[in-house]
């Protein structure tokens, strides 16, 4: 089961992701590779893979990507080998990601269920960026413009979790997660006997 | 949103659907039309609809049926007044209903959220029939028979949920509902905001 999450800046998607993991323990967040450089805390292998610009190239020419996107000259990308060994040990993953690795996501026929959390209003999520008080006005008329152009792309997702109440949000997103495991296309490798009947 | 859930007689199928529609107070469950005698307790309008043979032919001729079946010489149908209706008021329905009747509710094209509650195996829902004691042998195979053929039809289904714990099982269907109510279909409607977004 791949479950895919995406969500404009501000509206709380990653308070979102990391409850979800918590509650469910066979899932596991996907650790991209990036060539940006990493931040202080931030671990090889745990927050991201970071690569030269020369291997995540050579990453992208072999097809190693299940998806991959420039975000402000950087790079970051999904490796599928990543994605099949945690899926071999048993595990399902989940990705946080935005509009256009959703895009290539689809484009490449890859199964799974698909989340969108969206804000209430719009407006209240330039209310929530606003109150944060870290953008200065550009920084927030950007997020803005940013977070227009990947709502209007709501019909990419099979869900619309709006986050009005985070626990209520956080709630729905646990539900679909049970019900994709009660999915026909998960459960009927585990009832082999079903295949049988007739 | 329409729920519909199918599963053979043993299977526990209607303790689950009375928790869920607990859980659930904006669901309610199909009321459906029946030419059978009523049973001592059972009450017109809350059990069954009881009318006579005419009227029911009548009815199937007029289309008046969502599904319509024969059951041992005994017919039973859905009224699509009656769930537009309730629609109408402002609830969701839930049909416990064969799978003679989702078959009909595919061919007519209708959308909703197709549940089939499955045993753990089908040695064990054989054992729950005998363990009741109420069945006689011909009978318990009769019903045996019935059961393997509704499961051959798992592919009719989204979602196969496996009753061995009762609250796990009640537990999934209920998360397959909350989903649904996330679902893309049934959230677009409620924001409309996202529809003059760009």
């Amino acid at each position: 089961m791949r479950v895919f999450v995406s969500g404009p800046s501000g509206v709380g998607k990653t308070t979102v992701i990391k409850e979800v993991l918590r509650k469910n323990p066979d899932l596991v967040l996907s650790v991209s590779y990036t060539t940006r450089a990493p931040r202080k805390d931030e671990q090889d292998g745990v927050d991201y893979f970071f690569v030269s610009r020369d291997t995540f190239e050579d990453m992208v020419r072999k097809g190693a990507f299940l998806e991959w996107a420039n975000v402000h000259g950087n790079l970051y990308g999904t490796s599928i080998e990543w994605v099949e060994e945690m899926e071999s040990r048993g595990f399902h993953v989940l990705f946080d990601i935005d509009v256009q690795g959703v895009k290539q996501a689809k484009e490449k026929g890859l199964q799974g269920c698909f989340i969108l959390i969206v804000p209430p209003t719009i407006d209240e999520l330039e209310r929530r960026l606003h109150s944060r008080g870290t953008e200065d006005r550009d920084s927030l008329v950007r997020r803005m413009e940013n977070a227009r152009a990947e709502l209007a792309m709501w019909n990419l997702y099979d869900y619309l979790v709006v986050n009005d109440s985070l626990l209520e949000c956080i709630e729905t997103v646990h539900a679909v997660i049970l019900a994709q495991r009660a999915s026909k296309s998960e459960m009927i490798g585990r009832l082999p006997w079903l295949h049988t009947i007739a």
